[in-house]
């Protein structure tokens, strides 16, 4: 269990996976009340639903949860079926599960802000679909390759992706991203699933210059608005075999589907925490198929992956 | 100016150069109240002090904060001239600047804390003196190796650095830390110095193993507990030509200076800040000079920096 004793204001709540050392949970200071609020258990959202009758049901009724603004402060939603109209949910599902407040918004009046805005980190996967390993000139990786993206490059639906003068080379990369619910170290992949809090779309936007010459990534993919990630986060979605499009001002250039992920989630997750805790709200980009290539200023990027909905994105240049 | 309307109960408050877009700047939420007081100028602290009369005495004249804990909730305060009391200040200094609460509590008397927990993003350098990037086989890098480690991996003064089963080959890296004190996008190099919060010691624990299997550097520095931070903060200090020394069970194995930098600080500072936002609390590792080795089960580390003081720390496997 998580010694709460060790640092109290910092712990970020229920632990998951025990891995019986006492740990500090950083993640920004956590005032008396949300410390509180962080330890209600983060799935109470899956917990509720029924686990008898209709499961295959249940599986095609996702929950797609925004985050959204009216001009005010943001607040979280859930998309009623056709996506037209968002209900309005009580506080971070992250921590306190789906309660309605009985306010509903039409989703064309709202502006939908990152679904997720990471704690602590975004870890990327590099090279997990063997297609788009190929196409750069890489060998398949006989394990996962890792990398990080800091919360600060993360931005939302429609918000545009600025081209630093600093790179003449960038790309686009769609991805599945996972959004993690619990707090979770040496997690066995069996049990990955319940550290899930659901998916959404993610772009991994990459400076391809910058990637060849500095050798360590973090410029080339962590940079100011290089995290593109939403519109939704899908919970309860089946990922065995979803379908993933990218387009480029409307044409196609990535058509993948997740069944061809080299390390599948499951594997990800226990490969990951046996090194990082994971904590809710954390992100893990599961990799990119075949077909990525070069945007620059005025182009609009479009990642669609089936159950989740379509990030788009223009590209823009500060300079 | 930062436009708050864009996502207003994300914003962490006083953007001091303006790089010109609508920004998010993510960092976990953050509410009302907190936001607010956010918005607060953070370097009041260095505001408040006379800026004629005495400059080289004020110069030596260090305040060192902590953050501590006493059994109850963390709070932060600062060292007395010898280091033996601790006034402890209102709230936390990144954001409130320094007021004291009047208690004043024996340094043996209390538990010493990480100094800081990055809200966003620990940010290392590799290879900053060419003494270590040539004892490691490298070349002198010809502009900054970023890497970049989460705030899962810092831990404080006599935590444990727990080595996982997945490492053979542990070492330790001592380091001058800086904290960041502001907002930061686009810095000159010239006006660095105004977002720099203090300096604290860092051990830059690094799995050389995996550093040299993964590629990728995120798991060889970023695992948790890899990023030992502390004793104190030393706000004012020059650090233009400070001893660094790094004892391994009392043997010293680090014995440079500061003024060995490849890359001094304000030159780290406006090339990081060209791609990346640097949040209040962000932490960047300067990197270590020539004598780094292999730890392992029971060793203890110790990192000595002038002015700063000693951070220590334990080395122990799970297993």
């Amino acid at each position: 269990m998580l010694d709460g004793t060790a640092t109290p204001s910092l712990v970020a709540g229920h632990q998951l996976f025990d891995s019986g050392e006492v740990r500090h949970f950083p993640g920004g200071p956590v005032r008396r009340g949300e410390a509180n609020r962080m330890h209600t258990p983060t799935l109470s959202l899956r917990r509720a639903a029924p686990v008898t009758g209709e499961p295959a049901r249940l599986r095609l009724t996702l929950m797609r949860i925004v985050r959204f603004t009216t001009g005010e402060d943001p607040a979280y939603g859930v998309l009623e079926e056709d996506g037209g109209v968002i209900a309005e949910i009580v506080g971070d599902p992250l921590y306190q599960g789906v309660t309605f407040t009985g306010r509903r918004v039409p989703a064309d009046a709202v502006r939908l802000l990152a679904p997720v805005i990471p704690r602590s980190k975004v870890i990327g996967i590099g090279r997990n679909y063997a297609d788009h390993a190929k196409e750069m000139g890489n060998d398949i990786p006989t394990s996962p390759l890792v990398f990080l993206v800091p919360n600060t490059a993360v931005v939302g639906p429609d918000d545009p992706v600025i081209i630093p003068s600093i790179t003449q080379e960038v790309s686009y990369e769609g991805e599945l991203a996972v959004v993690i619910g619990r707090i979770a170290k040496s997690v066995p992949k069996e049990r990955a699933n319940e550290v899930i809090f659901g998916y959404t779309c993610a772009n991994d936007v990459t400076a391809r210059d910058l990637q060849r010459g500095d050798g360590q990534w973090a410029r080339a993919k962590g940079m100011d608005t290089f995290c593109p990630l939403g519109p939704a986060i899908a919970t309860d979605l089946d990922v065995s075999d979803l379908r993933l499009v990218t387009r480029v001002d409307g044409e196609v250039k990535q058509d993948g589907t997740t069944a061809d992920l080299i390390f599948d989630i499951p594997t990800l997750i226990a490969y990951l925490t046996q090194a990082f805790t994971l904590l809710p709200g954390d992100v893990i980009l599961t990799g990119t198929p075949a077909g990525v290539g070069t945007v620059d200023q005025g182009s609009r990027v479009e990642v669609e992956i089936d159950g989740i909905g379509i990030l788009a994105n223009p590209f823009l240049r500060r300079d």
